[in-house]
């Protein structure tokens, strides 16, 4: 047997899904303050812009992590989704209008399939433990972003792999932040050392990078800066 | 909304998983009897053999599906199984050996993978019926296989969706074939018309595609074929 829970005294691996945003980043955080040697999974799934996977990749670095997979999955042949396809992104939402039903930049069964791909690269590893920056509160219109989805996830996950059927693990998907403001998690984040600025939020960015500050993704983030009395480090367009 | 549920009396479509074996082209003739307009998804997850896509390919041709999209999922980034992996595989094993523990030839997490995937195309298509032709009986070693496991897929799914989420859909994963021995699928199989010539189970092929007759694949599908009163009609290598 050479799996991790046969090492002894071996540090406990989880498994990251880090966007390159601020709630993975801060996911991120919270499993190293927990003790966890980190592994971190990001997923090209047809993005419209690479900046997320950049910031990805320096997030991680300054995180720390053991390894850093980028697994491509093109979603894009599924259509359907402002972040993949051809739609426009909405602008200077009310946030009455943005908590509205689900919304246009929902990607089909996203979460269930980047915990199922982390799920089997973490069985691999000997990391039973899974981190996914998910929130319930601010993004209130995403089904996969629920307590339950994730309790529900939980329990299909040690009923699916090898390790469970044989009594080696329990799987644990833990979502740190699921309760939390976007400005309680920014706090949350600053406290554990996270780096703001090396993240990258905006649906809809200018071709240096630079943040629009006026879709969905930008205007929440720029709200939980000033409920949690700081400046966001990253660059928004004029 | 273009979604398929407000086009009336449009007949229900159906994400059927094609892997190119025995048992899926036989759960997509169960879906077809059903009534079920069906769509086939098949995975290039870095099989060793290309034979398997090329059945896949054959069988949803010959059994009417309305669209076949192979998704490239490359699962060799996480080792660890005999189907991806260069380890040798297991021949000639007794019923009794194959029967214990789960096979070297599991892959981590692979139907939750697989079952991820389909229900987010299956949402753009409007299609809330997914068949998958695992089976309990033949294969208990793998955790996967279980009508628990397709019980928490499916409640998961229930949690995940947009379509759900909205009420508009309420998810099935259908597994026709999970209580039948490979006798009686062959058996069902060959009442429903499937050309069981078309398919390939071969876990260890030769260069020209002839089954080894040995790998436990192999030695399932011929004791299946016996016990039904059949003969195989695909090649066998002498």
């Amino acid at each position: 047997m050479t799996n991790a829970t046969s090492q002894g005294d071996s540090r406990r691996r989880a498994v990251v899904l880090l966007s390159g945003g601020l709630d993975s980043a801060t996911a991120l955080a919270v499993a190293r303050l927990e003790g966890f040697e980190t592994y971190a999974i990001s997923f090209d799934y047809g993005q419209r812009h690479r900046f997320e996977l950049e910031s990805a990749r320096r997030v991680g670095a300054a995180g720390g992590v053991v390894r850093h997979i980028v697994f491509p999955l093109d979603l894009r042949a599924f259509g359907g989704s402002a972040l993949t396809a051809d739609i426009a992104v909405p602008k200077d939402r009310s946030e009455e209008e943005m908590g509205v039903g689900i919304p246009i930049t929902y990607v089909p069964a996203r979460n269930t399939v980047f915990l199922s791909v982390a799920l089997g690269w973490a069985e691999t590893l000997g990391a039973w433990d899974l981190f996914i920056g998910v929130n319930a509160v601010d993004y209130s219109g995403y089904p996969d972003c629920r307590p339950e989805f994730v309790e529900a996830f939980t329990a299909m996950a040690n009923l699916a792999t090898k390790a469970s059927a044989e009594g080696r693990a329990r799987w644990r998907v833990h979502a740190p932040l699921i309760h939390l403001t976007k400005a309680g998690i920014i706090e949350l984040g600053t406290r554990l050392g996270v780096d703001y600025g090396l993240t990258h939020s905006c649906y809809d960015p200018d071709p240096a990078g630079r943040s629009c500050g006026h879709c969905d993704s930008c205007r929440l983030r720029l709200k939980g800066f000033a409920e949690a009395g700081l400046t966001d480090p990253v660059e928004y367009a004029a």
